[in-house]
């Protein structure tokens, strides 16, 4: 998507420097800084910091990950090596596991002096299947805005909840939750998101960044406000994106999108998950009893980062001292979802929904 | 309550100055400073800026505003200003009219030249009278916490889950949903308490910074956790304080609060609303269509307050220029409240229990 008139992915290959281009998404939405990430040292730090974040990029990263380390070394045991080292950054985002499984399974069978060009093509082919993957979501996703719009007076907006960054910086390009309103923008839909907040990392200022960007009108709430704006008939629907989803519906994604889930429940408004399907995990049945849950750094919650007059800085909310707590994910049980918005199309929530859109790979890992 | 060893009340009158003293609770928890109000723009502003917060606070700041009002000039006009202008600091809240109310049918009917010394007998009153009152929501709070401590483990607390701060410094002393828990740790049970941040303006952090004073246990998490807290069973009750009451038992309290009943329902967990009968609305029967929603700056919620290596600064977490929304409480119905703990006893969250409790109110309001 555009920053400031200019076309850019969240990550690129830079085949001069043998090195990848990363957005820094530290700094957002206060400085667009791109960064240079060139050491295994550095992929693993740019993952666990957060500078690229979102579950398909940070697939997406490991896979560039994986031709770092082929380039520098084709042994099997750099290749396990690096696996563990990039699989242990983020517990919870599938994608991460997708994209290293997928890396290693193409590469182990390859002869070692042809790893480090395999794996490189293997990157930009997941990157570039990332982009296409999320623009179909849009195109899924289209109908559903289309249908509400079509109920709507003349001038009066679909008005959209999301929670957390589901965008194209936490994708390649395009973003999961937010492909079907940069579609339905482009195409003369009337649209208005709130943009929930997002404690502890406040992503939502990520998405406004986003829209605003894109010209999408928005308006930033806290995550305490959905509730309420539901209960007052001012959300048509819940969009978000997620970090994992079990082949029985279950999804784990933000830490607050169940609270978003329940309030949608109790005031009949649809709640959608846009997903590409390698963040489904065929493997595990029961969201809540099987998905660990990553706990981070209590200073994310104590404190927030910010712009002041003149730079970036971040205060200490709580008094000095203060314990704290810091899941980053929760899970929202299948039966408070609506329907899932993927590549394929819009599936049930639930192990039939899933499996009947993507049969291979319901079968392969069942 | 003590702070730093010295008891304290949240505001008291100085009879050498003619004039109020509260702690300005807009530099809490950070710094401790004690404010005179002696105008009635002052007043009005200490409301208006949340220098006091609190229902039961603000109730009693309004009640010293009348005093003020009446030793400056006593008449039937001024006295009908004064309500008007202290009526109109916040929208929300039931105990600010109460208080009015109560103060003008106590001083229309006195002698102009008595009215001054009235006021002030009557402030005096209704701020003591909170105390009591709130000492016995504790009272009545206690067994509750007795029932669940005896079901655990030795050593294992019972844990609460607490939103915004209905502490000691949203009252005169003691705070509603905090009275239990105050005499529960003095009496020995152990307890831990989750302090739901309660952005826009974060009084949880009040909330952890009375519990830390106190020497109770807790631990600050963001408004997003609860759902997740409670599904993985670390939530063993909720309380809150409110606002405003419906006569059928809706509540009214700080946004967020419906996500989080919403998510003890879900859950098992029972979720209890603290309050001193004032704060029961009885000419209110529906929640959600009658009781008005106070919106505050958008400031609020695109700016964060906090400490930073020398002083007290805020930063920006949005974009530049991004819109916000800023509505500052949302209605819980009575269907998702357990029960409520006031000053008489327990009731149930419905018009029959609260009519039970205070039949005279119920008869003389209906």
């Amino acid at each position: 998507m555009k920053v400031a008139g200019r076309q850019y992915r969240s990550l690129w290959w830079s085949a001069e420097e043998g090195a990848l281009q990363i957005i820094d998404q530290r700094w957002l939405p206060h400085d667009f800084r791109i960064d240079t990430v060139r050491t295994m040292d550095a992929f693993c730090d740019a993952i666990v910091q957060m500078r690229v974040r979102g579950a398909p990029l940070i697939g997406a990263t490991a896979a560039y990950g994986m031709a770092l380390a082929m380039a520098q070394d084709a042994s099997d045991a750099a290749l396990n090596a690096a696996y563990d080292r990039l699989h242990g950054t983020r517990p919870t985002a599938i994608n991460l596991r997708w994209a290293l499984d997928r890396a290693r399974a193409a590469l182990l069978p390859t002869a070692p002096d042809a790893r480090a060009a395999a794996a490189l093509a293997l990157a930009h082919q997941i990157a570039d299947e990332d982009v296409e993957i999320n623009r179909r979501i849009g195109q899924h996703g289209l109908p559903i805005l289309r249908e509400i719009a079509a109920t709507k007076p003349p001038g009066e907006p679909v008005r959209v909840l999301t929670h957390c960054n589901a965008g194209w910086i936490a994708t390649v390009d395009w973003g999961t939750a937010t492909s079907p309103l940069y579609q339905g923008h482009d195409e003369g839909i009337a649209l208005h998101v709130w943009t929930d907040e997002t404690r502890p990392r406040n992503q939502g200022a990520l998405t406004a960044w986003e829209l605003g960007s894109h010209g999408v009108p928005h308006a930033y709430v806290t995550d305490n406000a959905g509730g309420h704006l539901m209960q007052r008939g001012l959300v048509d629907l819940v969009i978000t994106g997620t970090d994992r989803v079990t082949r029985t519906g279950d999804v784990c994604n933000k830490i607050g999108t169940y609270l978003k889930a329940l309030a949608a429940r109790d005031n009949g408004v649809p709640f959608y998950v846009a997903l590409p399907s390698p963040t489904i995990d065929w493997t595990v049945s029961d969201g809540i009893a099987e998905i660990p849950i990553e706990e981070r750094d209590p200073r994310e919650v104590t404190h927030v980062q910010g712009a002041t007059g003149d730079g970036i800085a971040s205060v200490r909310v709580t008094p000095d001292g203060t314990p704290a707590r810091n899941d980053a994910f929760d899970v929202t049980p299948a039966r408070l979802v609506s329907a899932f918005i993927t590549e394929r199309g819009v599936a049930a929530a639930s192990e039939q929904g899933l499996a009947a859109l993507f049969p291979e790979m319901a079968a392969r890992r069942a």
